[in-house]
């Protein structure tokens, strides 16, 4: 069985976002498959009692230029989202449906790049519509899979395994090891996440 | 004028223990002297309204084991305080009068290795006395500078000051750069400050 990293992600988080764009190379060094486990960050929020960094004004503009120091410091391309927090529920549900299809990575690319290097409203259905046709994606699957009351259970049922399991945040990643089930949360972790791939 | 970090911190913080550990070989590197800034971090939480990441137990318990992973990867000898959080009204109060003296070294060494190697309660007097006794300072002079209302007054006045210039936890570094002034939070944003320093 290959290794794997469980990717726990929303598509509201910023640092989510940078994760995304990092964790390809990882998986590629350390001979890794990535799980993409998406979930409602909101729901995780709401159950651990933890709140989003900006809530502290003082701790929110720090933020700002961190992410912007991160995204130097890969190359990334980013621009905060005015809308942000997005609400996340309808491209979680969908991805709910997609994760298992081949065109799963093109439906991750088409709203991670929507959210956080275009600073689209991902809420908003008019401009899902238009990010998904113009990544050749169908805008009317993605409604029905949006809509699809089994989608809405699955999203729930992964939001609630990632908190059993720890999470209280967002991107979180789940490495099992030769010591046991290690989790590294923030995408400033991705080094401890190479390193527990790496580990024999 | 020579470069400068500036060094937030709190004996209670953990993970400015980790940044002390850290800092002079960083400074040494960049060519910078480190200005250490002993703060008050319960009034600054109060004031900003931030609450210790244990406040939450899902992320306590990540941070235990995050904690141990830094102290691992840099080789840095660490244990969790079973007292923490620790007042540390006493030993921050004492040392604005410590910070001007040649032997502050001594004293901050003194403090950070009782709470972070091994496992004493700062906030004890006797605990206290024997800590500075056996670093080779007069717990005489601790008392006497921990209780004088001067020292009460600076370590206010550093608190305040360092919630005015936008100080939401511990550690959190101050760097004058040609683009104006960083600043950067966490132990592990030390990269950061390293790269802030070599910049011309």
């Amino acid at each position: 069985m290959p290794k794997q990293v469980e990717f726990f992600y929303d598509f509201t988080s910023p640092t989510a976002y940078l994760a995304w764009r990092r964790l390809p190379a990882i998986a590629q060094r350390t001979g890794a498959i990535i799980t993409y486990r998406p979930m409602f960050l909101g729901g995780v929020m709401q159950t651990t009692g933890n709140r989003p960094p900006g809530t502290l004004p003082q701790k929110g503009k720090w933020m700002a230029a961190d992410l912007q120091r991160w995204a130097k410091k890969y190359n990334t391309p980013f621009q905060f989202n005015p809308h942000f927090p997005m609400m996340t529920l309808m491209v979680q549900r969908a991805a709910q449906e997609w994760v298992d299809r081949p065109d799963f990575e093109k439906y991750l690319a088409a709203i991670f790049t929507a959210a956080w290097q275009d600073q689209k409203n991902i809420a908003d259905k008019a401009v899902l519509a238009e990010v998904l046709t113009g990544a050749g994606l169908s805008a009317d699957d993605f409604f029905a899979a949006a809509e699809n009351p089994a989608n809405k259970e699955k999203l729930k049922a992964v939001t609630d395994e990632a908190v059993a399991r720890g999470v209280f945040g967002a991107p979180t990643f789940f490495v099992q090891t030769p010591d046991g089930e290690e989790m590294h949360f923030g995408q400033d972790r991705l080094d401890f996440v190479e390193d527990a791939l790496s580990r024999e």
